[in-house]
């Protein structure tokens, strides 16, 4: 077992770390139009950055969106390909006042490097790079077969990457995929991610009269496209907090006994996650369901955003003429996008009161997805983080979607190994996301271990 | 009876115009921080106005927010006094690109003048003022006393001019009120209006979790805000359209079967209303009760804007920490804004999932009030328009708040005789609002005729 990348890895952790920083300071928004080419500039640095640790047909590979970046070194004969991804595309930063420093510019602070993209995913796609340049600089070569396939839309739904994988698998092919964009499920605890929710992301558009009319005049006779909303939105769920879309459990596969009981071993506090965590009077959700089920094993159903009528500060009497509801459910393992969808259309176009109009449609979509456990990569993978965390690997899933874990199974047949490095108090999406310091270089060593492992 | 005062006004019609489309051109948009100086500058031109046209006492009058306007002349002994009143500020214009020509540059196309506060309310004011000209520049005197206050606060609930009045009634006493800010029942029809609903505006804010959270992570355990307020709004009135909350109705005066039998012989087509002014799928509200009674004499209940979340193009998947509703009802006369406020924050509170915080909020209030017809200005407002308009005036309420009418009857004693020329398709508070140039100019004529009835 060589140690040579690791020492490699040591001695330039300071390095590593400046480097980061200068990928975070892009702000690669990929929902924002304005950001498109602070997303190609990322999406440059990460080409600049695979040409010079030695990746071979380093390449931009265009889209109808943000490019994806591609990269390989498949001189390992004999040995298995590992299909590395990762995005540098990230979320927007609002509300920006909430943030102690600003999101692109990172800043050390207890121990955690603060900026957008910390950990979500530039930190971990970073991480995934240096474990490659530790290897190829202190050995010359890889362990294992290595294609990199990285993204720009990754918050935006990953079109572009989805209809690469469908059109190409000949190109892409490989014995397993390797995706760093998950978390510890606590500090130290070495942990994969065996499953992930799906999600449908939709808007609920509602039309009542012609234009904005004046509450005074029109208020008792025009159709107020935000009260419609509020019952069409007030009937998705009952009061224990079942979704009452017809036949939207019907499809869902419940998690194993033994799974559950794995669960219920897991070092989990729920007053605790209540109080530091979510910082809620309450917790919600589906009543008889414990907190991991319900997000990691149960569909859920938010609302983002309200957009129309007068949201400034003060009073304006409108009554708009229309208004929209941003409105995602997260699928649970069984669950189908297009099904769900449909399910969901239907019935809101059922529950809508009839004196407006109204428009559901799809903004994004992506597959839930189980890993089996009982495969050659992820026994690699809990071998290596034994060596480098000294303790054994939980089997956890996560609650968020990563579309492109399942067009990997789908499209290319092979499962993938989510071995990420965050806390669940990282705050990604959020004001003040941060990447643990400690993580992030524990991070690069387990994958520099697991490369070695995963060619056992 | 004098008609040199009309041929005046006749023949200096066209600089009347022009002035208006000036005043029309400031954005004195009162509900916006940054246009406080043009809120200023439309006081500015009212005052140097009245000055040149041979007004008194003429003064920009400070508050904490925008300035009123005071002028006086005062010497028709043993004539009654009336008091003007109008506001110069305007309604925020959004949505612009709804507009076909740009809100503040005044642009004449089909018989009207298109701009904000073309209506409501500087086309009155300014039509007020040019009355008094009339009356000064070809007789040298006003045929009644005249006290004016114009306010630049309307649209944001008129704190400074309520207070304003309520602690100065001496220098403000006069026989009645001169409100012109309502409009005809119909073209062509001389309408008075004696009756209008109060209003509260409020905000309900409803707090979840500490900071926005990533709903694949927390999507099933995190308090979701948006989903509170909808669940609240959708309790606030039930299917029939009535509202809720609970003794909400009792001090309601409902109208005479007089009143309701005049309001029955009133031209007026469901049908015609419902597709050329509302232009929704069905008009709203509560049943049983008459387009007319819902939007006269009964409360009604909207929702103005939802703040909160993420409301761009795309897909954020955040779960809010807080989002807010702003909700405003508009009261009946009998209601009063202090007790309707106390029983709604109660029952909003009463029925807030037990998941989240929440605050209620008074954005601002205004009385309802009920002019009575039998008073001998009222008598020679009806003599005086049938005189312009050559036909029987009809007696109407509006559904909109005018709270300084309520505060002339409380302070001052005084009714108010509501004599306004606008049209039910204005579009005021909405893009595209209009003043249709022949209402501008018997608007004027109807207001020297009443200065001169008003004297007998």
């Amino acid at each position: 077992m060589s140690s040579s990348a690791l020492e490699f890895a040591r001695q330039n952790h300071p390095r590593f770390l400046e480097e980061l920083k200068a990928f975070l300071r892009i702000p690669s928004i990929s929902t924002l139009a304005e950001h498109q080419a602070d997303c190609r500039a990322a999406a440059q640095m990460l080409v600049s950055e695979l040409r010079r640790i030695g990746m071979e047909n380093v390449s931009m590979i265009e889209t109808k969106g943000h490019p994806l970046v591609y990269a390989d070194w498949l001189h390992a004969e004999g040995m298995p390909t590992a299909l590395v991804y990762g995005h540098y595309d990230v979320q927007p930063p609002d509300p920006l006042e909430e943030w102690i420093t600003p999101p692109f510019e990172p800043t050390e602070r207890n121990g955690n490097i603060y900026a957008r993209g910390a950990v979500d995913d530039k930190g971990q796609v970073w991480a995934q790079v240096k474990a490659l340049e530790a290897h190829l600089a202190a050995n010359g070569r890889l362990p294992i077969n290595i294609r990199i396939l990285m993204e720009g839309e990754e918050e935006v739904g990953g079109e572009a990457i989805e209809a690469y994988v469908a059109s190409r698998p000949d190109q892409l092919q490989a014995d397993f995929a390797l995706v760093s964009d998950t978390e510890l499920f606590a500090p130290d605890l070495p942990t994969l991610c065996v499953g992930l929710r799906g999600m449908i992301y939709t808007e609920i558009e509602v039309r009542g009269a012609r234009t904005d009319l004046h509450s005074g005049m029109y208020g008792g006779v025009a159709p107020n496209p935000f009260v419609a909303l509020a019952q069409i939105i007030s009937r998705l769920k009952d009061e224990n907090g079942h979704i009452l879309i017809p036949g939207f459990y019907d499809d869902l596969i419940p998690p194993s006994a033994e799974e559950l009981e794995a669960w219920r071993n897991l070092p989990f506090d729920e007053e605790q996650y209540r109080t530091s965590e979510v910082g809620s009077r309450q917790l919600t959700g589906e009543k008889g369901y414990s907190v991991l089920e319900r997000t990691w094993a149960r569909p859920s159903l938010d609302v983002h955003g309200m957009p129309g009528g007068f949201i400034g500060a003060g009073a304006k009497t409108v009554i708009p003429a229309k208004a929209m509801a941003k409105v995602s459910m997260r699928l649970a393992p069984g669950m189908t996008p297009q099904k769900s969808f449909a399910q969901f259309k239907s019935y809101v176009q059922q529950i809508a009161p009839s004196d407006v109009d109204i428009d559901v449609r799809l903004i994004h979509a992506g597959n839930p997805c189980l890993v089996p456990v009982d495969n050659p990569y992820i026994r690699a993978a809990t071998r290596a983080l034994q060596q480098v965390w000294g303790r054994p690997t939980v089997f956890i899933r996560s609650g968020g979607s990563i579309p492109i874990v399942g067009d990997f199974a789908e499209h290319l047949g092979i499962p993938s190994v989510m071995m990420g490095f965050g806390l669940p108090d990282d705050n990604l999406h959020a004001p003040n996301e941060k990447f643990n310091l400690k993580n992030y270089e524990l991070g690069i060593a387990s994958l520099i271990r697991f490369l070695e492992e995963a060619a056992h």
